[in-house]
């Protein structure tokens, strides 16, 4: 353990919700220093929740502590657990598929359900709407000040009992990658598939080749057009578009300097899909 | 104390007013621990100020030292004092209503009246609209890092000189409550009330008993309803509503996975008020 | 050094980007403390990121070391440096015009380009379209922990080739000052101009003194009225306008608890400016 325990929720910033988290981990160490990761997660959305995770877990230390709270089924029979990833990093959240994305780019090594024995805040067994504030904040607070150890958190659990998003990967062909948005670039606008670089590779593309890119919305082709593929934006023209690998090595879609979801008016996941096809020879453009 | 920091204002965090206060702060001890209540209390909003310090200052740690700084009087005559509250955190402020919620949740110890000669940075003397960073900020740093005592930050106050929001009490009768809708669960749309759980079961209401539940825009009555009291969400069904005991430990009313303010256009504080009703056996749902 | 890090960039707070940079620096050196100035600039706007350094970096202790990334031309020919106030603080950034306030109000002592072999995070070659994780965070990192000094960071560039903004300063007559709104005080309104203390007195203004105030746009004056000058907002009656010395020192214009911005309708940089002329005693109001 390094100390460091960092937050996430769909709470937002604009009450004392995460502060009063902030409080309860400090008054089981004060030295513990916390970080935030995003508490704007659009309220519900565990989706986003495993998304957001993946594009930060993997830059901090081994034995940093992460507790993400969104938790559309508070107070049900789901899950309070605790991962432990294959870069030892700690990830303590509800079982609600939070952990979809971190599991498919890094790997969860185990995961122990919190015992309420332990996890619970003293005095806050009458509260039964804020296990953010209660259990969750406070159980990553003594494992991240080892107060606690991981295997003292609770009982194991079999990794096949996790609750998981399906189809997260891409459907893979020859000449054709078929994928999904699963988030934008949000300030900017650019579409984030799941088609990772290693998969896109398989098409044998060489930089600033050209791919017959399609955007689906259900059935509906809103988007269709020859895009090169780039390393970077600084590489087509400002407003034209290009294919690239983004910062957590998937592809994206994007207009340099502009805003490919809105110009086009694109959004993520079902009923929305990407199609990147390679050109024969014959049609390319010279 | 404990080199805990914490602040809250109206500045928001898009430009540098926030920074520049932590600034100010690091520059008097670079090793005090900033952390941060909520920036987003809008302008000028001190009865918000004051609800916000109650759902956070109770779960920081003795010693730990809050500036909050929502002033619309700023250069005029108000005080600026520093406030001790009965589980000794230290509140930076000026009185204008903002220890309201603390005081009748916590309650407040002494205050003192910032000395201008000890609370004001140097060099700012010049500087006569941001007192955020010139004083409190400062004098809040001087405290936490114990370059000055309490005592030494100025002259006792009278507490009964205080600034105080009035009506911060319900209405209570053997079979009926009324209470103030104090603020929203913002993201979520949950309505929080002014009735403690203490208030609430002087209406000796066991778990899942429904009550006769308006609420009023003045004289208008926007919503009736019989509700059912609950411990938590999950206990109703999506969508359907219920009260139940907020993790402030105050009666809140809300839709399971809904929003109820939006659903019902509800707002808060005066005009709008809640009523709770016992139902007589006879009328009760089976 | 002292352990500071300050960071600022257009990536909001919603994704996991400016998480991702966290880790990047306290993977360096997890005892390395950070804050933020802001993330909330808009969009490629290297302007307002130059102002809102100005805004926070002259509070913070000599030593401190801030990262700023509002890069259009990330991946493109612009040069990646660090600079050195003249207070001793230290900026990392692109070289696009983001120094120009600082230069104005502090001034920049040296300044240096960052070798890619030092500041670039390892395994991150691959990497092109984030450089704020990959470069500006890791260098700002090294440099604020000590393992690598700011003399090793890169070859010293000429002052002279610095990217800065132009037209950063008034014209000034002996009775008429014409100056640029450089930002707003962006939750309360107030126009924020580039005229600064010294140059306002140069047209001996007294307390409490009337000025001929216009605001343009473009060649349409848009606001025209006599305003007095005054030291704080609770010196005119509220809704009423007054000039005033900002907490950055350069004059403002407000109104007492208004929103002057909204009232109006006036924006901000070209092609908005204002002109303050003082009124022949002949002309002044009793």
């Amino acid at each position: 353990m390094n100390g460091l325990l960092v937050m996430q929720s769909d709470f937002g910033l604009s009450d004392g919700a995460v502060s009063a988290m902030c409080g309860v981990v400090l008054s089981v160490d004060d030295k513990l220093r916390i970080y935030h990761l995003t508490h704007d997660i659009p309220p519900f959305d565990t989706f986003e929740a495993s998304y957001r995770l993946m594009q930060a877990v993997p830059f901090w230390p081994e034995g940093t502590v992460f507790v993400t709270v969104v938790d559309p089924g508070v107070g049900s029979s789901r899950k309070n657990i605790v991962a432990k990833t294959k870069r030892g990093q700690y990830i303590v959240t509800p079982d609600n598929g939070s952990l979809s994305h971190i599991s498919r780019a890094v790997g969860i090594e185990s995961v122990r359900v919190i015992s309420e024995k332990i996890g619970r805040r003293q005095n806050s067994e009458q509260s039964y709407t804020f296990l953010g504030r209660d259990l969750f904040s406070y159980t990553a607070a003594l494992l991240a000040s080892g107060k606690v150890s991981y295997e003292e958190i609770g009982e194991e659990m079999d990794l096949r009992e996790l609750v998981l998003f399906a189809g997260l990967h891409p459907e893979i062909t020859e000449t054709r990658i078929q994928g999904v948005i699963e988030t934008l670039d949000v300030r900017f606008g650019s579409l984030w598939t799941n088609i990772s670089r290693k998969d896109f590779h398989t098409l044998n593309v060489h930089d600033g080749e050209d791919l017959d890119v399609s955007v689906y919305n259900g059935r509906t082709r809103v988007y269709h057009s020859f895009v090169p593929f780039q390393r970077t934006f600084a590489d087509v023209e400002i407003g034209e578009p290009l294919l690239y690998i983004n910062s957590l090595d998937y592809v994206g879609l994007a207009l340099n300097q502009g805003n490919f979801s809105k110009a086009y008016n694109i959004g993520t996941r079902k009923p929305w899909y990407i199609v990147l096809e390679r050109i024969p020879k014959s049609k390319q453009p010279e």
